[in-house]
């Protein structure tokens, strides 16, 4: 029986960084190189023209979208640490995006083989997550989860208050150490 | 806001019928046909013979096994009759078993589509779920569980006494309406 708090991290936009992917396809399809001032202050598929908005949306349904994302910076690092002190699970809200299952697992595989995949959560709803603290980039899912949501910053969410919001996983550190 | 107690059901010998196909591979492979009585009392793969054992150990590992399982008798019309008074999310422990993910995402699909996919939950550890009930056939995913555990009767779980046991999905029906 372990006595650690329970702390889930999602994924995308927070230990995997799926900005750049995007950017990538959307220039190889386009030609157009999106800056992160175009995206930032909302969601990186809105920031493309009308004209290519159709085939933006549907990056991320397909192969090979969620595969070799870069590592947000210090990581791995901060969540071994947090590891000695909390209990740590991986929760992604992976079901509408079929391919991205086994690409997430593989993801977590080659990334965060130090976090056994017993604490890997590929879901959708984000409420059905028992844990005290839920680092995420999407406040939805703060909603109806029943510990403290933690607010990882991602040029969509600017707007957002309700919070405790960190800038990157430095300050996770500080936060939970 | 929802104030649906939260139904969490576990797929493998409780709506998916894996038996059937581990007999099929095994004959396949084998020669060798395992009947109900062989296999009562424990594990599937503890039932071959001891020169098998190894191979039969390593087909949940494999491509295919979970893919066309056969559904519970009942659970598809109980489980649409359970979602008029419980939130109901499906909670299998998928992540040892790569393959099984897209897999287990496309038997729900087929089969479960009246559930959202927000609502499917592939995990390891199942004390990551906040339910107030959970189906399962192995009570070791009740052990940390913070709600109620409802043991669904499987030939290796005969010796289990410590939960309420249901045998098939019209005594679960009595048990929640």
């Amino acid at each position: 029986m372990q006595n650690k708090k329970i702390l889930a991290i999602d994924m995308d936009e927070v230990v995997a960084d799926a900005v750049p992917r995007f950017v990538e396809w959307y220039e190889r399809d386009t030609g157009i190189f999106l800056t992160p001032q175009e995206i930032h202050g909302g969601e990186a598929w809105d920031a493309v023209r009308p004209e290519h908005r159709e085939l933006a949306s549907k990056y991320v349904y397909k192969k090979g979208f969620f595969r070799d994302l870069p590592v947000m910076k210090d990581s791995q690092e901060v969540i071994m640490e947090l590891m000695t002190h909390y209990e740590v699970f991986f929760a992604s809200a992976a079901m509408p995006f079929k391919y991205s299952l086994e690409e997430k697992h593989d993801w977590l595989e080659e990334h965060f083989s130090f976090v056994p995949n017993t604490h890997w959560v590929l879901c959708g709803a984000k409420h059905i997550i028992n844990a005290d603290f839920l680092i995420d980039d999407r406040s939805k899912n703060f909603e109806r989860f029943r510990g403290t949501g933690i607010l990882y910053d991602s040029p969509h969410n600017q707007k957002e208050t309700r919070y405790h919001r960190v800038q990157n996983w430095q300050e996770i550190r500080e936060y939970f150490l």
